[in-house]
């Protein structure tokens, strides 16, 4: 039943493109649900995704282009002129319409609203066009199903079927005053199966109506659709009137990115990269922070100069090095996983800083009297006490210290509104290499006695 | 219009609960949405919980019981009688009733069953209870509207009615042959615009019905609905009989919880863990990799030992040890973290594998080249360019080999089917700083002449 893409269909239909055979194409073509189609077009060359595109229906169009990868439907909205653009934004719910009209050139934008037809869908482009794409504003569609308070059902059947025409899913009817301010919900079922004879007053839920606000951070839009459960959510200016709503298929778009987001930071990728990214764009991507990894390193370099002395009176010291920046960097960066995850759910009502340094510092105990004692078994099993006993010693004490800066830092980090993920890379690695290698020497050079 | 849990409330509703005021429990607790509820019950004790919970509705209860911290769930529910386990039960939806059960020991499902009143509630939630709980079998609920193709529009309506009075939210109504089997979709929207006396046959989209198998796994699932932007998926037997349906409520916590676990993985825990978890927990599930990670550290510690002459000749080399292995590192974990979320999203149609790796050596070869010439640089001014040369030289290699094993190892652990969010922790790391190590002194003894 789902479509399979081969390499043997793709060549057909290359062959089909080159051969204009239009036939096999849509009849190869039309079978396909339009996220498979744009998964085709994808794999296709520009010249040949616009023959195919523009052998589908309008409907079709709409739904494939917005399936399209983001830098695949650049490079071919770019190959259109003005006019084939506009043409394209008609069949699209006007949140997707201004996403894609977002991309170009402030004069293109004009060209391109300027040459459509429905001046309604292009005046709601343009009011979306003016919020910021981060806010509930800018995610938001005007297409939207609304009753009046004072509504009979019967009147809000005929006025459902009007204005459905352009809803593609309808799954909740808001209500609103006079005023068109937001005063409520109500249901398709419910009021389906109403008296006709019934008023919307009579029928909608006024409890616990969760709306957005178009100034809302679209993070905010998708905890709150998240927590509440919701599968489309009304958007309301600052008056509290109703002017558009958000449903879970974007929201889910930003529950990954987001998560893309703080796992690309954690690793240390300063800007969002796709694998299909330029090798350009992946390398300054990457750069801030190799850099600030590389001055880490100098550091920790000017820390070991300082124990030039220990070192060459007893050089197996420098063996351990690697072994103790490692666990160091290890642990810190597993505790603040732990960390931003959890502040990432938001799972902060009150203060549980205190808390979350205490259960870490207990961790640490535990994990680090373990670990030591099995380095510090090996050690006596090579018959090297006193090496097994400073490098222990300080294994045990870089693991509880690199816990507690790993759970520290983005709490810190978070109270001052930056990112946490940002602790979880190379930032909490590098502390903790320099900070562990200080330990070590430190104790080396105590039970050395040097 | 929302709800801000502070501490202050807290407080009162503690004293209303110590004086028994109900009156002042039911005001204030009723006006709140069933999400901030549940909030509130999980910073109570458990006692004080359910207290507060037996003041709810029995609607209101089941919708707080299924939004409760997992860990605390479980313990109210411990403190519950099987016969107060089987009422919750029958006002849950049978997916969430399945789910609280799947949480007890086999002798209390059983005597829960037993005392629940709803018989047909009773046979679904046993039904449910066959499948794992990582499969769409396991997450879908057996709530949902069917109509057959023989239905008129009219009778189709009056069924609606019936069935749709345990359904919560109706999104789509799944259409059914004479033997139970999926044939198709129909939109409620269509429905009621339809004229009563056509029948289903001719409403009814029969075209790229997306549905899944009860055996196919939840991750599955949710890329599907992620794709197809599905707000409810059909789920059907082996012989495509209609068996259940799985709302994009669901997913979304799937797609969250993958996301976690993929970041944990990364970050070198290997057990689910919330930082709620206990200290034993959270200290377990990070040390597998802390081991591994020891274990290289010895590995390490061995290179090193081969250099021991190198060292004592020219002590200066220890000083960039750290450098070296934490840019090994630093590079790993970012170019894992792309190969791992390229793979997660399934961007691999055809074999990617030849094309990504001369990607990241390009990638490599311009940080290298770019990084070695800063370290050059500060070695220049500080007048040891021997030692710069060194450092530079085996940078650049450590850069370029290190981005490549990252882009390696997850895309065979991919083939081979082992989840390839475990390359970008320890596992890299620890690999890049053994070789790294090897090839920072192989160049220092060669260009030292030792």
């Amino acid at each position: 039943m789902r479509f399979e893409l081969t390499k043997d269909f793709l060549e057909k239909l290359r062959q089909a493109i080159v051969e204009e055979n239009n036939n096999w194409i849509i009849e190869h073509i039309h079978e396909l649900h339009f996220a498979d189609i744009a998964d085709l077009l994808d794999q296709l060359s520009n010249e040949e995704a616009k023959y195919v595109y523009f052998q589908l229906t309008p409907d079709e169009q709409a739904d494939v282009l917005m399936e399209l990868e983001e830098e695949i439907r650049d490079r071919f909205l770019k190959s259109l002129s003005s006019k084939e653009i506009a043409d394209q934004l008609e069949n699209l719910d006007s949140d997707d319409a201004a996403d894609i009209l977002g991309e170009l050139s402030d004069d293109k934008i004009q060209e391109v609203i300027s040459q459509m037809d429905d001046d309604e869908a292009a005046e709601d482009i343009v009011e979306l066009l003016n919020y910021d794409e981060d806010t509930a504003g800018g995610l938001m569609q005007k297409e939207f199903i609304q009753a009046k308070l004072d509504w009979s059902v019967s009147r809000c059947l005929v006025e459902l079927r009007r204005q459905g025409e352009e809803v593609e899913n309808v799954y909740t009817i808001y209500v609103v005053d006079d005023l068109n301010k937001l005063v409520g919900l109500l249901s398709l079922k419910k009021l389906i199966f109403a008296d006709t004879a019934m008023h919307i007053r009579d029928l909608y839920q006024k409890k616990n109506i969760i709306s957005a606000k178009t100034s809302d951070s679209s993070e905010d839009v998708a905890n709150r659709m998240y927590k509440y459960d919701l599968v489309s959510i009304p958007v309301v200016d600052l008056q509290n009137k109703l002017v558009g709503r958000i449903t879970i298929d974007d929201i889910v778009d930003i529950i990954k990115e987001e998560a893309d987001k703080d796992f690309q930071m954690a690793s240390g990728i300063s800007d969002r990269i796709e694998s299909s990214s330029s090798v350009w764009h992946i390398s300054r991507a990457r750069l801030p922070w190799l850099l600030i990894g590389m001055l880490g390193g100098i550091f920790a370099a000017n820390v070991i100069a300082g124990f030039t002395n220990e070192i060459s009176h007893i050089p197996t010291l420098a063996l351990f090095i690697p072994l103790i920046t490692a666990m160091g960097g290890n642990v810190g960066v597993q505790s603040s996983a732990i960390v931003v995850q959890a502040l990432a759910k938001g799972n902060d009502h009150f203060d549980h800083f205190k808390k979350k340094i205490i259960k870490e510092t207990f961790v640490g105990l535990l994990n680090g009297v373990f670990l030591a004692s099995i380095i510090y078994g090996i050690a006596l099993f090579f018959g090297n006490s006193t090496l097994g006993f400073v490098v222990s010693i300080s294994l045990f004490v870089v693991i509880v210290f690199a816990g507690l800066f790993g759970t520290i830092i983005p709490l810190i980090l978070n109270r001052y509104k930056i990112d946490p993920a940002l602790a979880t890379g190379p930032f909490v690695t590098t502390l903790n290499d320099v900070l562990g290698l200080f330990i070590y020497f430190t104790v080396g050079a105590l039970l050395y006695n040097l």
